[in-house]
């Protein structure tokens, strides 16, 4: 099957052999990995973010899961256009009102509260409830991170494959198991 | 029309008066906000976060139109369940092939460059991009978010509405700006 392979691998050094190994192992696996185009567009060229933006979105109306790198991005929760195509492919629904497979791994451990704590102070009310220093309540379900994600992967694939410890960006052990996983389902679009 | 009102506001020490306040702006222009239900049900209550999660996607899926709030939070881009909500409400389609309208507003005016580099030293290779400290590629397109966010927004309801200045979490002004843009359109689920 077809898998849209986001992440903001597309923003490291190795962006474009990163992409090429996640594309070798979805080979090895049977299946064919569309990886986001943001390496692809010149960045001094006209139009250059809506061409990646129309080329990621036309990726992901044709394929028929999503693999997402979920890793914390510049903060303690997943990057941005991560999170924006993982939901996506959520809300996504062919006429017959099949859906998107939808797979993510995170290569860090801590769960979200933990990963907030790292970059601020913390309280707890009376109530148990978790505030930051602006007052604002943070999710403290146990989760990696917003329980949107977090169900979202649960309903429409498997839940969120989690590191035991910190690895490296370049480590694909997991993208791998999320590859396995697939192999396991009965085929694309299920409900 | 129905509309989705995502957003961090749900984490706020006064997000059921935000709630409060922001239906009834809706009421206000003959529409009907949907709020999501993080909280009204009890985080103590079993299974409070997975009923969270199928309360908000059942909104999402009768919703006609999202406006999610995205005002940066915890980090240099948007909170990540209202960009999740906002990817769901893009993907999303009629049998028909009609489409929910997205809106979205952001009370800081920075552009993502300008805010990571808030966060973290930048510098610039002789090509003109821009790196973190770990080298990794930060997004320098004058965008106030990830290209995924700002050309979606574009592409299925209005670009981005964002102050000119710093405004407080409780300034709904942005949020009423969306509003009256929904009352020029001509219904809900335009292509």
């Amino acid at each position: 099957m077809k898998i849209y392979l986001a992440g903001p691998d597309v923003f490291l050094p190795n962006a474009v052999a990163m992409g090429r190994r996640k594309r070798d192992l979805c080979e090895r696996y049977g299946h064919e990995g569309l990886y986001p185009l943001d390496n692809e567009v010149d960045p001094r060229a006209k139009d250059a973010s809506l061409r990646i933006f129309q080329g990621n979105q036309d990726m992901m109306d044709i394929a028929d899961a999503i693999i997402a790198n979920l890793t914390p991005f510049r903060g303690p929760s997943a990057d941005a256009g991560t999170i924006f195509e993982l939901g996506y492919m959520a809300g996504w629904r062919t006429p017959e009102g099949l859906r998107k497979i939808c797979l993510g791994y995170s290569n860090a451990p801590a769960p979200y509260a933990t990963r907030v704590a790292n970059f601020t102070d913390l309280k707890k009310t009376s109530e148990g409830q978790l505030l930051d220093p602006d007052d604002m309540i943070v999710e403290d379900f146990g989760h990696a991170d917003n329980l949107m994600i977090v169900h979202a992967l649960e309903e429409r694939g498997h839940p969120l494959m989690t590191a035991s410890e910190i690895k490296d960006w370049d480590d694909l052990s997991l993208f791998e198991e999320c590859l396995k996983l697939l192999d396991k389902r009965k085929g694309p679009n299920h409900a």
